[in-house]
């Protein structure tokens, strides 16, 4: 045992994070000056978003000081303030509209920070007319602050939600512009809708073109949240600003080159291991889920800068310890050989909750913890052990800034485009077409059933996308069917 | 295009089910036979968990007739008429007690069923002393029942959870028992305070050891929190029971030999392509989380039932549709080439809400899965597509037996024993030694401060354990602590 034991344990003063790095696979590679450079060069101002031309500026959000242009400083602080600003009485619920970066966030911060003297919550995150129909039911427009985020201002599922709430509103006889607050890009529709003169709305806050959806909740998607729930958002803010202090430097200090090393090491470069992403804290439940969204959908490319394909993915999933060593963690000890552990976990214990024989509750947490890394270690599978000091805003701000930096070096260290999306704007695309094909499918139909393949070879469309189709239209009352033996027999006509 | 386009769509008639496998890999092996007469045997009687020597007996749940010993299905019909006897006035809050199988399959129920004018429900499922003061926090012990399960009555967090509750009642000044159901084996230490003269609790009911708890929602577990909750508990094990009869067939109609056929052919027999969930459905957001549980802990398994050494795995994600389209899924489309994305939906659609254009929110939703679908089809890579009836209790309880067999046949397909989880018991092996570890490392401290390192050596122990530790006691005011400059030079001693 050497006297520097503690070489793979890495204490940051600033944030107060510790990185164990004790069983994770040693780094060998060079000392990241490129990578490092990069980040540097991205928070200068550099277009490191080539395919659609963008900065990428959710560093300056915690530090507007730094960003390149004054009128983004000046934009940051403006928005600051007018968060501030926001009336917080009159409400005893918030609904929250947006999906994807603009749901996963704001969930990630409830879930960590929400305790019963708060407004209470909930989400419109899909466009699923049952969970509108669920989540609206017992809502009461009266007393309900509503909350509307999309960048593009015209994303499909928040659309349908919000006209969804409107029509909630409406049949309450209540006016909806008064307990709404918008939150979008200058300009687009959303925008458009919540600041006209007929029902204007509470508030329009920005969100810039250079500021990514998944990277979006330090910014005025996280921040207003916090502002009407109660929640000290200048804590949060601070905390992603001291991580991004340690985070930006060169040295073997840096806690997110270190992550982002130990990754790249454990997975080959190829993404060969999936992180596991494991909290020893019930508040910190949604972090893996938060992570699977920053991860992999900024490190899950087809191709590289170069244009080279890669198919390049780093799998992120988990949802909390120990309560997941009762579920999938035998998988991770005894199985595929394809996982690398991530254990999170805090330093403050929260209440002392006797157990059996003077043991605590937090102390069993521990335990299992350190027991499920032991049983790893034995079976000679990696992890490693990250520390909060808590789970207070400004800690949940560190650790969401560090993977911010962690996931940005990583995808210079394999040389992709972390803030781009293709495959979704093609499964966007995508829909588009069935949709059209829904309405085309809907007008063949006749009073005579026809079969799906009948339909199918008439509209020179793929059969058993017809049926499905068909059935659509049977569910929902547009279309009448006679069912045979099997799907190829169903007859559909007019209704 | 041939007549028969629908030989790739299974519709299986006693439930309802559609499975679409239009984009899966096509089975080329043999017919299956062994691995359907295991079952068969399985459903028998047959010692199937050799482990354990232990019966499997989950399907007679849904048909006590089946089960070999009149004893045991006297048992299951008994338990049905205890559980619907339960009373079910004078509470308005359920809290539920229990981890892994004792709380997933509950909180996949809650989640599809849970609507406004039920009792609310909270759960604890960890022994984290901040997520205990959180829930118990608002909770009125006078007007909440409690149900804690326990098979071996002895799982550490589910007594922990349950002193915490037990201490919040107290304080209350109300009787904890009358508030108290148990779900327990026969005998338990659990099932002993719970008939305890002091103060009986208001009902015991049992787990069997031939019910595992990842395959326990159709027992007791599930059914009791139904039966609280004012759920259809037969509509579920009537569902499941379809299921049961469905995928027992030797032919080629039956859905769960196709499903681990699919996932044999896609992963290689050794789970290369991880199983991505997507359910278009709010309510059926846990699914994932709840196959995760069943499929990764049932076939994550070190040796083969010859004992070769074979790490078997089959990884489930996902989270829901088309939610997780901005999350993760361009990954999935356009990165690692290691997915097999299950889309789960169903045929009827919910209440028609109106979107633009003459568009409705379910003709978007479905448009989303059509979409990435068709997306993913076009990078060739493989999907198949689920469709139930509904989200009613009877189609949760056939999509959970229909995957339950599935797990069964495949783990007879790659030869391993799905119903043990040795790695598991690894694990809490290992946290009574950091626990053990805990208090020799208390006992240790003296008022002179000592590093880490020192005591590590003196007590023969791993210095990063034992620093971990030390940091355990200076935050729970067991140690004082100096901090030094580095972890290694941070002195501990006696408060």
């Amino acid at each position: 045992m050497t006297t520097r034991w503690d070489q793979s344990v890495l204490r940051e003063p600033r944030t107060g994070l510790v990185l164990d790095l004790t069983d994770a696979p040693r780094w060998t590679g060079d000392s990241c000056e490129a990578a490092l450079s990069a980040m540097a060069a991205i928070e200068g101002g550099a277009v490191a978003n080539i395919d659609e031309q963008r900065q990428v500026g959710h560093y300056w959000l915690r530090a507007p000081e730094l960003a390149p242009d004054p009128s983004q400083t000046a934009a940051i602080r403006d928005a600051w303030a007018r968060i501030d600003a926001l009336d917080t009485d009159g409400f005893d619920h918030v609904l929250w509209i947006g999906i994807g970066g603009s749901a996963l966030g704001p969930q990630l911060l409830a879930g960590c920070l929400a305790g019963p003297a708060e407004p209470t919550l909930s989400f419109l995150d899909n466009t699923d007319p049952e969970g509108f129909a669920r989540t609206l039911g017992g809502l009461k427009p009266a007393s309900t602050r509503v909350v509307v985020v999309s960048k593009s201002g015209g994303t499909v599922e928040t659309r349908n939600a919000m006209l969804a709430a409107q029509a909630h509103w409406a049949r309450a006889g209540v006016r909806f512009g008064p307990c709404a607050i918008a939150i979008t890009g200058e300009g687009s529709r959303l925008h458009l809708e919540a600041t006209h003169a007929a029902d204007p709305w509470r508030a329009v806050l920005p969100v810039w073109d250079w500021v990514g959806g998944r990277t979006s909740v330090t910014g005025p998607v996280g921040l207003t949240l916090m502002k009407l729930m109660g929640w000290d958002w200048k804590a949060l803010v601070a905390g992603a600003a001291a991580a991004d202090v340690a985070t930006r430097s060169r040295g073997e200090d840096n806690p997110a080159l270190a992550l982002a090393r130990a990754w790249h090491t454990a997975g080959n470069g190829r993404g060969d291991r999936a992180l596991v992403v494991l909290p020893y804290r019930d508040r910190l439940h949604l972090v893996g889920r938060y992570l699977q969204q920053l991860i992999m959908e900024s490190i899950g490319k087809r191709t590289d800068r170069t244009g080279a394909v890669v198919h390049q993915g780093l799998t992120v999933y988990g949802n909390k310890g120990s309560t997941d060593q009762h579920a999938f963690v035998q998988q991770v000890r005894d199985g595929r050989d394809d996982c690398f552990v991530h254990f999170v976990e805090t330093t403050a214990q929260g209440p002392r909750i006797a157990s059996d024989g003077g043991t605590f509750a937090d102390d069993h947490l521990l335990g299992f913890l350190l027991g499920t890394r032991a049983a790893l270690r034995q079976a000679q599978r990696p992890s490693l052990t990250l520390r909060l000091p808590d789970t207070s805003a400004r800690s949940l701000g560190a650790l969401i800034a560090l993977f911010e930096r962690a996931t940005g070096l990583y995808a210079e260290l394999v040389g992709i485009n972390a803030y781009d999306q293709p495959g979704v704007e093609a499964g966007k695309l995508a829909a588009k077409g069935a949709l059209s094909a829904l309405s085309t499918v809907a007008q063949a139909l006749a009073a005579e059933g026809q079969t799906a393949g009948q339909l199918a070879r008439a509209l020179d469309l793929d059969a058993v996308l017809v049926w499905r189709l068909l059935e659509q239209l049977a569910a929902t009352g547009r279309s009448q069917v006679v069912k045979g033996k099997r799907p190829a027999e169903d007859r559909y006509s007019t209704p």
